[in-house]
C-alpha cells in the first residue's frame, strides 16, 4: 500500500513570526530561504495577512504589496497563501464589497494563490463576498470554521457550517484553533464528519501550539482524512506559534501517510532562521506551554490585555472576578469565539462591568456586537442585554448582513488617498490607505527611504543588555 | 462505554530538572508540592536515580538518602519511584552481587517502591540480579527496554527482549526513551505487539520531548494498549524534558481513555515549579525542540561532547567527520544503544579514530566495550577491532556476564567508608562510599553543615548580570 501523502502548509513567512515575534520579522532575513521553501514540496506557502500587512507599514517602511511581489518572484513554483478576514479584509471594519472585490482582484494580481476566508463570529456573511472575488479571479477559495469551545458549539454544528462554506463555493475548508483548543477527539471527529457528510472535500488544519496537544489533534485530524496540515520550521515553532515542520515529518515516518518534504531544504531552512530568531528576541513572550486555556476557556493573549487594563484602573488585584466575568458576557452575547476582535470586545466589557457594574456603562464595539454589527453568533444574545445596547446607543438592532448597509465607498477611498503625500496613484496604495487610515499616510511619506530592520545585531543586544543591567544592578546595591 | 485509566507518572522530582537543569533542583524547592504530588492520583512520583544522587552529594552538600526518606513521609500515598542501572547501580562501574541486593534492600527500607532497571546495552544479564533483589524484598520490579534506532534493532527484537525481561520476573516492563527518537509507528507496533505476544502485561513508556513528536508517540502506544506514561507538569516540561502532564490530560479527554488526574492539584504544581524555575536557569540549555537526531543518530548532549573534545584539541572544524565516523564506530562495537555510558564511549573514539587514524589509539572504555566487559551488544562486534583491542590491552574478551569475574566485596566497601570523617556507621553511607568514591569522602566532612542551595535569588540573578554584561559591554566599546 502506497502511504497517503499529506500536503504541508509552512508558517515561518506569517503566522509563525506573527505569534512569535509580533510579526516583526523584515523581508531581507526572509529572502534567502524562500528557494528551499519554494523547493522543499510545501503544498503552500503562508506568506501574508493583516498583521503582516500592518507591521510592514507600520514598523518596517516597508510596502506590503512589493514583499508579496517579491515573494511571487523568490518562490515561482509554490502556491502563496493568505489569511483574509473576510469583509474586514486585513482592516478593522466592514468594507462595502466593491472595496473586497477590488482588494482580492489586486492581490491575485500581486501573487496570491490561496486565499484562507475567515470570520471571527463564523458568519458566513461576512466570507460571502470574499470567497466569490476569490473565485471570480481564478483562485483558490478556503472557507473557514474558527474552531472554539462553549456550550452551544458542536462537532454537528462545525459540520453544518463547513456545509454552508462548500454551498458559497469553498474549493477547500480550513478548521482553524487559533487558541490551541482543538484536542485530538473533536479534531478527528470534525474531519471525519466533513469527510463523511460532504464527500472527499479538501480539508486543511490549523492549530497553535500552545498547549502543548496540537500536535496529536493534527495526527487524529490526518487519521480521520485531513488532507493539509499546517506547521512551521522547528527554528521558529512551539510556545504561541505552531507545531514543527520537520516533527510532522518525523511523526509520519512508518505510518500511512506521509509529507514527501525534501528533509535537506527543511533543515537548510531551519537552520536559517536558528540565525534569525535571536535578533528578534526583544518581541518574544516567554511562554512555552500554557494549559490554562482548557480550564478558563480565555486565550492568553486576551488575558493579559485584561490584566493591564485592570493595572492601568488601579485594579490589578481584581483580574479573578474578571475572569469568571468572562464567560458571562460572552454567553450574553451568544458565544462568539473569542478571536480578534471579539476577545478584545469582550474582555474589556467583562472589565468595566467588573469596575462599574454589569453593563452600567457598554463600550460602543460590545453594543455594536450585541445589535447585530459584526454579524450573527451561533448562541441566542441576552434580550436584557440587547435592551441596554439599544438605551444607550439609541441604535437598532439588525439581522441583515452588516455590509449590505454600507454605501459604495470606492471613489471616496479614491478620493481620500489622492490627497496624501506620498501617494502613487496605485489602487494598491488606496487599498492600504483603506484599510489602515492612521497609519498609511505617514507610510506614504517615508516609504522613498526603503525598508528598515527592528532586528537587533548580537553587538547592539549586548550593549543594551549591559546597560539595562547596570542601571537595575545600581537600583540594588 | 467507561474510559480505560491510563496511568501517570510524574517526573518533576528526578528526570525533569536533570534533564532541564543538571539535576541541580534542591529539597527545599520540592517540598511545598509534595502533598499536590501525593494527591493527584499519579501510578507513581520518580524522585530518585543516580543523577540525583551524585548532584545531592557533588553540588547540594545533602544526604541522598535522607531525601528519599523525607519524600516517604511527605508522600505517604504514592508509589515512589527510581532509575536503577541494573549491575552498575546508580554508579559508573559493575557491582558484586551483594552489594546490588544491599543496595536493593536499603532503598526499599528507606522508602522506595518501584524499581525501573535498565542496562545501557540492553543485556538482561546485566539486569537479572536487581530484579531478583527487588523482587525478594516485595517491591515493584520494572524491566526497561532501552528504545534506539539501528539497522540491527526492529520490533520483533525487542518483544523478543520484553519476553526476556518477563523470564526474569518483572511484574511490568518500560519502554524507555531517552533520545525522543520513539516515533509514533514503532511506539504502537512495540507496545501492541508485546501485548499480542504476552498478554495484558503493565507497560510504562517513557519517553523525552526533544525531537517535539513524542506526544503523539504516547497517543499510539496508549491506544496499543500501554498502560502508564510518563510526564512532567508544564511549567517543567519540553525541550530536552518530556512532555507537559496537563497537555497529556488533554490530549485524552474525550477519547476513550481518561488520566483521572486532579485538575487543581496540576495547577498548584504547576505554579509552584513555574516559580521555581528561573532559579535554575544558569543550568538550562536554550534547545526547544532538535529533530538533528533523525538523521544523525547522535543524541545531542553526546555531541556537544565530541565538540568540546575536538575544541580541546584545536580542531574544532572537524565536527562533520567525527559525526560521520560514530555509525562506524558503533557498528563496529555491535550497535550498542548510546546512552550513558555508552555514547561517551563511542563518541571518544569516535574523536580519537578521527584526530589519530582509526583505532591507532584506543580508549581503554572502548577496548572493555569491544571485549565484553561492558555486556553484550545486539549485533556482531567487528573481528578486527577485537583484535585490535585485545592487542593494545593485553585482555581476552569475555562472554559471560561482566559480574561473575567479580569477588565478594561488602566487606572490602565496610572497611573503606569506615575510615573516612564523617562516616555514620550506616550501611547507607558504604553504598554512597561504594558508588561515589571520588565524592562520598568530602560530602561525610561537610555532611553536618546541611544542604545548601545552588538555586539563585533575584537579586542575586540580576547582579550577576550586570556584572557579565558590563564587562561584555567594556569588550565591545
Ligand atoms: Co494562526
Ligand atoms: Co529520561
Amino acid at each position: 500500500m502506497t502511504a497517503r501523502k499529506i500536503g504541508v502548509t509552512e508558517l515561518v513567512l506569517r503566522d509563525a513570526h506573527q505569534s512569535l515575534m509580533a510579526t516583526r520579522m523584515a523581508m531581507e532575513d526572509m529572502v534567502d530561504a524562500c528557494e528551499d521553501l519554494d523547493k522543499a514540496g510545501f503544498w503552500s506557502v503562508e506568506c501574508w495577512g493583516g498583521a503582516t500587512f500592518d507591521a510592514c507599514i507600520r514598523f518596517l517602511n516597508e510596502d506590503p504589496w512589493k514583499r508579496l511581489r517579491t515573494f511571487r518572484e523568490l518562490m515561482p513554483n509554490s502556491r502563496l497563501q493568505m489569511l483574509l478576514r473576510g469583509q474586514n479584509l486585513l482592516g478593522y471594519r466592514h468594507y462595502e464589497d466593491m472595496v473586497v472585490e477590488k482588494f482580492v482582484e489586486k492581490s491575485a494580481e500581486n501573487g496570491m494563490d490561496v486565499f484562507r476566508v475567515f470570520d471571527a463570529l463564523n458568519d458566513p456573511r461576512n466570507m460571502a463576498r470574499a470567497m466569490a472575488a476569490v473565485k471570480s479571479v481564478g483562485k483558490h477559495a478556503q472557507g473557514t470554521i474558527c474552531y472554539t469551545v462553549s456550550p452551544v458549539h458542536t462537532v454537528d454544528g462545525y459540520i453544518r457550517l463547513a456545509g454552508q462554506l462548500l454551498d458559497m463555493g469553498a474549493e477547500s475548508i480550513a478548521l482553524k484553533d487559533m487558541a490551541a483548543l482543538l484536542q485530538p477527539q473533536p479534531a478527528f471527529d470534525i474531519v471525519k464528519g466533513i469527510k463523511d457528510t460532504y464527500g472527499d472535500i479538501q480539508i486543511n488544519v490549523h492549530c497553535h501550539s500552545t498547549t502543548g496537544v496540537t500536535l496529536v489533534s493534527l495526527m487524529k485530524a490526518i487519521e480521520a482524512g485531513a488532507d493539509v496540515v499546517d506547521t512551521a520550521i522547528s527554528s521558529m515553532s512551539l510556545g504561541p506559534g505552531h507545531n514543527p515542520t520537520e516533527s510532522l515529518v518525523a511523526m509520519l515516518e512508518g505510518t500511512d501517510y506521509t509529507t514527501d518534504l525534501d528533509m535537506e531544504r527543511l533543515l537548510r531552512i531551519r537552520d536559517h532562521f536558528a540565525g534569525v530568531r535571536p535578533k528578534y528576541k526583544e518581541f518574544e513572550s516567554a511562554t512555552l506551554v500554557d494549559t490554562d486555556i482548557f480550564s478558563s476557556q480565555i486565550p492568553g493573549g486576551m488575558l493579559s490585555n485584561m490584566e493591564s487594563q485592570l493595572k492601568a484602573q488601579g485594579a490589578g488585584d481584581r483580574i479573578r472576578e474578571v475572569m469568571e466575568e468572562v464567560p458571562r458576557v460572552k454567553a450574553d452575547a451568544g458565544h462568539p469565539p473569542l478571536v480578534t476582535p471579539s476577545s478584545q470586545i469582550v474582555g474589556t466589557q467583562a472589565v468595566f462591568n467588573v469596575l462599574m457594574g454589569r453593563y452600567k456603562v457598554m463600550t460602543g464595539e460590545f453594543a455594536d456586537l450585541m445589535l447585530g454589527y459584526y454579524g450573527e453568533c451561533l448562541g441566542e444574545r441576552n434580550e436584557e442585554v440587547v435592551a441596554l445596547a439599544k438605551a444607550q446607543t439609541k441604535k437598532e438592532a439588525i439581522t441583515v448582513r452588516p455590509a449590505d448597509l454600507l454605501k459604495p465607498e470606492w471613489g471616496e477611498l479614491e478620493a481620500a488617498a489622492a490627497k496624501l503625500e506620498g501617494f502613487d496613484g496605485s489602487e494598491e496604495d488606496v487599498l492600504t490607505n483603506a484599510m489602515f487610515p492612521g497609519v498609511a499616510p505617514k507610510f506614504f511619506q517615508t516609504r522613498a527611504e526603503g525598508p528598515k530592520s527592528v532586528a537587533k545585531t548580537p553587538a547592539q543586544m549586548a550593549a543594551e543588555k549591559a546597560d539595562k543591567a547596570t542601571a537595575a544592578h545600581q537600583g540594588i546595591t
